[in-house]
């Protein structure tokens, strides 16, 4: 089963908004096991909404539309549908009740255009967005294919791809069982990674696929097993894994997340343990990832951005003679870092950053991209020298990673004894 | 003059990838007065470039591709464009002359897989792409319309964007000058800046056409002039802007940037002053955002996440008593947290951040979404209740944006006098 995705709007066209929507989507389609082999992003015009339709669907059994639904003059994507279709609007009850509630929620009066929004094609089946006004719209062609229309809004879509369309599209064209095994490695690259678990994957069964998912500092393996036994497909996918822990094991830094930053709060919550951090190159980053997932006040008791040395001493406690001795970029600065925002915010465990995140600031001894990262415990404090290369974001990006898998080592070491 | 993007690569189909590449084109060329009309996201597969390329120029007068330009297997754009434009490959020396470079300053030795990406079809004309080892390659078709393969990693693609392939299309198609103003507006909504600025929009030159470019917390409009006339058009922009701040001059924090981050580091640099930063509720994004940008050292001198209330009182010094008695997300704890703040770390200036950024921990009194924002500065302590709905990283989003926004205010007002 095949599936395009055609994202609507001017803001797409010309790179004001970012297309996450097609990324979202995309990767829900092909965890549910739809391949996307194509994705379209055009304006709000309606004859190329109806060209792309009409090409999308000559080369897919199903197409997704994000976009052009709001209440404005220039969003025609439904009144576009509704001619490609040729059926009439007419008001959903279901549709207008939805709006009714948010408008009252929030505690504005319904205007008329507005209400228009409730309005939907005869012919579609509504699945409702009780995220917002934009109606989703479901049309079966005569031929047996699919066309949804999605609002443009993000969290929108994403909450309708996940809790309705994927389902139904699964049922509609009554695909395989689809099972997905994410598996977390750290400190190997792509390729080396590859080479040593080669006779493993030619190994695998028939049913399961491997696919290779590199991100910043870390790769993602991912397992998809696919057929109509979901009992085997789940034993299959379990014998895998834990057939690869022998081979890669040392590597394997958590299973069935998406992210490290997820497992640092995974690893925190499993050992009940609080965390601190002290970050100067990194600059926040480390603290924000954490942050902004729900929940994670529940281990993390708070940061200090020390960029200047100044603030090392006095929010983290460096000695002044550290800083004059070894400079802001050593192991002795990161070890100090590490232990005392451990001990000024009463935390079981703290994490440090000092570099060169660029492009100035590099020397002989200490070059762009050079980081420094501290791990305090009650029990030791660690230290590690790194470089990230020239790109500051590059080097930020990867010394949180590294930061956050030297943290999961270092807890499970001394809470799984 | 149409251009087209083609984006070529398994990793965006299946949504591991956010197609980042498609908007930072479509936002340059579109500064540079060239239509975007479609963006094509396609897999590495021959036949789908070929047909996909085809219909990209019998739709716009330049195709931008990107991707597939890499040493292994599934990497086929080249091939296939050769094959497309009938020509043959060979070793060029100016390609091969740049990955030597970049091997040797990695200090890695060339293999004979990464020799090859110096080969490249005899009817193109090479771009060099001094970030990368794949070749960017400009093809002319015999109608007059081009077609140019680029890299798929974003740095290498932003840098030959920027550097060359921009102003190339530009002195090809021979097009208009184009004059972009940017021109960022807070603390108002769209709707009402569009019917507070009408006359004014109906009374700008047919040269100069207006973009509404909303944001969180914001919105960015963008002047844009075109015409032959390039003195003529600066004037014109000069003064449409001018006139422009006795009708919304109150709402304008900032011309050129793209930001609010970029404004607050703009205006401190400006006055010459120093910054701090306690947040709670935004967790570290206030401090990352500014570090994201190089030379934020200059101004930022480092800043506390207070995640929890031991840190509030611990790292910030707010009183137990203030917490006890008026809670955490309170107009004295976010004082006493901007205050303390500024005192400790020594700066200027300072802000503070305490809310709930959901989806837990609301109350009827402080529903989520509930923040207070809190500034501190030689002269005086503010604060500022506000509610950014229910969605976490919307609360967050728009909470340092207040918090930029608030503070640009305050360092002007202080320092313009």
């Amino acid at each position: 089963m095949k599936a395009t995705i055609l994202n609507i709007g001017d803001e797409l066209l010309i790179g004001q908004v970012v297309n996450t929507n097609a990324a979202f989507m995309a990767k829900e389609l092909t965890k549910a096991g739809i391949d996307v082999c194509g994705t379209f992003v055009i304006g709000d015009r309606a004859e190329d909404i109806e060209s792309y339709l009409r090409h999308c669907l000559s080369v897919s059994d199903a197409v997704l539309i994000t976009g052009g639904l709001g209440p404005t003059k220039d969003d025609i994507t439904k009144t576009t549908l509704c001619r490609f279709f040729g059926s009439e609007l007419y008001e959903n009850q279901e549709a207008l009740a939805n709006i009714q509630r948010i408008f009252s929620a929030r505690g504005y009066e319904l205007t008329p255009i507005n209400r228009q929004q409730s309005w939907v094609p005869r012919c579609c089946t509504l699945v409702n967005n009780i995220l917002g006004t934009a109606p989703c719209m479901w049309f079966d062609t005569e031929d047996g294919k699919v066309v949804v229309s999605l609002p443009g809004v993000p969290f929108e879509a994403e909450n309708l791809m996940t809790t309705e369309i994927v389902t139904r599209l699964q049922q509609h064209f009554q695909t395989d069982f689809i099972i997905n095994k994410n598996i977390l490695v750290q400190g190997i690259g792509e390729s080396f990674l590859s080479d040593m678990i080669e006779q493993w994957e030619l190994s695998l069964p028939k049913t399961i696929r491997l696919a290779y998912l590199p991100q910043a500092g870390m790769v993602k393996l991912r397992l998809t097993a696919r057929g109509n036994d979901r009992a085997m497909l789940v034993q299959q996918v379990d014998d895998a894994v834990e057939s690869l822990y022998p081979i890669a094991g040392r590597y394997i830094v958590g299973e069935d997340l998406e992210s490290l930053a997820e497992l640092v709060a995974h690893t925190m919550k499993k050992y009940g343990k609080t965390l601190a951090s002290a970050e100067s190159c990194t600059g926040g980053s480390v603290a924000q990832r954490l942050t902004a997932m729900a929940g994670a006040s529940e281990y993390f008791k708070g940061g200090v951005v020390s960029y200047c040395n100044e603030v090392k001493e006095c929010a983290l406690g460096v000695n002044h003679s550290t800083l004059e001795l070894h400079t802001a970029v050593s192991e002795n600065t990161v070890r100090e870092m590490a232990e005392g925002v451990r001990l000024r915010l009463n935390a079981d465990y703290a994490v440090a950053t000092t570099g060169v995140a660029g492009p100035g600031g590099g020397t002989a001894d200490t070059p762009v991209g050079t980081v420094w990262i501290g791990l305090a415990s009650k029990e030791k404090v660690i230290a590690k020298r790194l470089n990230f290369g020239d790109r500051r974001a590059q080097v930020i990006d990867r010394a949180v990673n590294a930061v956050y898998s030297e943290l999961v080592k270092l807890v499970r070491e001394e809470n799984e004894k």
